[in-house]
């Protein structure tokens, strides 16, 4: 996606063909600033403290982390560790495993002296394959926008709300649930984006609202408490929402306060629906609520909040009382009851095990 | 209540008997500053711009903002015109216009010159009458308390997640949702209470959190995302709000973000319980939904955070990038049906006409 003048990934290899380099997202919205990841240690560092986050661009890392980390030993004991390392960065994202796997099954079975290179290959071809599966979400979310679109007046937008950020930043390229909202402005659809903060770390406000506003779609920030109120009164046309793991029967783990809002769509009768790649889900878990491991943060991400003074300069500011402690779950689950559709890159299905195994009839085979 | 080693209430009259003294409650946590009210325009801004908040301490300082007003004339024309500007401070709660209508019905009745005295009086008694409704409020919520109780462990706390603010600071004393909490507390149960951050203005991080650490309840912070997490893994007993207007109906408007949690404790069948003194009843509303005015507020308090910095500094950061707008709806309704019981001065109810024409009979003749 384009920020200023250019066009730009989440994650890109450099030129030297071996350090890759990626965007701080902690400094966004208001510094855009690229680090360079050398080592295996630079790479847990970045998935772990969320210089990276969003479920695919996390695997796309790790990826190239097991590359990294191959560059100090190519054995199949380095190979182990260095996957332990990666998949112990963050619990409940599940394409952190998936990438890791589907790197060790390429490696496993190449000599020694073939891995590095052959590592380099594969997760330039987890990325590459990244960009294509979103691209193919935001053409099959696009007609779910259209639908939206059907029956409005021509002024009036699609009023479309989202939670977290699931745009390009949390991919490699064009995002899960913002990749619809990408293809539809590129069609010429009237938008209008609410984007909840999301709190703690509000990667609404400082995520979502940076690439709407860099590619010009309109949009308004909105409290995470806000968005029942604007369905109740009819300001909301769908929801779309990203994922951190779908299990195969349909239930959804995502940031923490989705689940509160699916009630509410659920509750005033509008469409929620969540985008996905297939590395996204799940196939061994059948109960999202007891069976995923939900992470638990630093309290200080609830008891703290980053931002830029209006004399530029970037500060943290404690918003409780001394003596005050928090509880700080990332994540939560939405059942499949409440979701009337997974977007993925093979098209729209029910959220359940007989609308994905009808996408992915392969995976059918596995179980 | 106490604060430090000195009781508070959250206003008071003056020793000259003219000014009232506030706690400036936008100063909280990380400041206790009191302020002197001289004028109506003193009480107006304090209304307006929040340094107090709450239903019934916005009907307290509505009151003495009419005594302070009638120092500058007392006519019939000048309590129309203070009243006016009383009520249009703040469009949602209901205790504005119960407090002015209520002052008005003893004053008009006098003549001019015994106005003033009579206006103080009357104010007085609204304040003493409020500390007595919310204590029992408490009273009788300390019954839904141990009934929670009732088949857990002794060591055990009951787990109680309240929104916003409704504690003292909203009242003159005691609370409306934290009354329970304080009886219970008193009564020696183990409590342990969820406090939703309750952004955009943080009330719950800012007062609640600041009120239980006072009164050393335990208690952890929790971001306004959590609350129906929380609920599915039973880690919630019952929930306990206050309200800004409540219809005599039952459906009830509270700080934007409460109808998000009674949509997930209806799911999880947590019972949902709304504190309230009869003052807060609209007699006058059948549905909520769509005839309680919503006060839109500064976008402002959604994109900046105030806070303390590590170095002790009070610093206001914004948390979005350049370019992006905000909306900003403060209260949002909450229908009857999610509600499990209103709490009164009077005993408890079911959310609805039945329950609350039982408690306050009076009401049904004069509709």
């Amino acid at each position: 996606m384009r920020v200023s003048d250019r066009s730009y990934r989440s994650i890109w290899l450099n030129e030297d063909g071996r350090s890759v380099d990626i965007i701080d997202q902690t400094r966004l919205p208001h510094e855009f600033i690229i680090v360079s990841l050398h080592t295996l240690d630079d790479a847990a560092h970045a998935i772990r403290d969320m210089l990276v986050r969003g479920a695919p661009l996390i695997g796309a890392t790790a990826a190239y982390g097991l590359c990294l980390g191959l560059r100090e030993g190519t054995a199949d004991r380095d190979l182990e560790r260095i996957g332990n390392t990666l998949t112990a960065c963050r619990p409940t994202a599940v394409n952190l495993r998936w990438a890791v796997e589907r790197m060790n099954v390429v490696l496993q079975a190449l000599p020694e002296n073939q891995r590095v290179e052959a590592a380099y290959r594969e997760a330039a071809r987890i990325c590459e394959e990244d960009v294509q599966v979103n691209e193919a979400i935001g053409t099959h979310g696009l007609e779910l926008i259209r639908q939206a679109r059907a029956g409005k007046n021509n002024s009036e937008p699609v009023r479309i709300l989202t939670h977290c950020n699931a745009g390009w930043l949390a991919t490699v390229d064009w995002g899960t649930a913002l990749a619809p909202v990408y293809k539809a402005h590129e069609a010429g659809i009237p938008l209008h984006v609410w984007v909840d903060e999301t709190r703690p770390r509000s990667q609404g406000a400082s995520l979502t609202a940076w690439e709407l506003a860099s590619q010009g779609i309109a949009h308004s920030l909105i409290v995470d408490n806000a968005g029942g109120h604007l369905m109740q009164h009819g300001l909301v046309d769908l929801c779309i929402v990203g994922t951190d793991r779908t299990t195969y029967t349909g239930d959804v783990c995502n940031k923490i306060g989705t689940y509160l809002k699916a009630l509410a769509a659920r509750d005033n009768n509008i469409p929620f629906y969540v985008s996905l790649p297939g590395s996204t889900v799940d196939w061994r878990i059948e109960d999202g609520l007891h069976g995923i491991p939900i992470e638990e943060r630093s309290e200080d991400e609830v008891l703290w909040v980053t931002g830029k003074t209006g004399s530029g300069r970037i500060e943290s500011v404690r918003i409780a009382p001394q003596g005050t402690t928090a509880a700080n779950p990332a994540f939560d689950v939405t059942p499949a009851s409440l979701i009337s559709g997974l977007i993925t890159e093979r098209g729209v299905c029910p959220a359940g095990s007989d609308g994905l195994f009808s996408l992915f009839p392969e995976m059918r085979m596995k179980k």
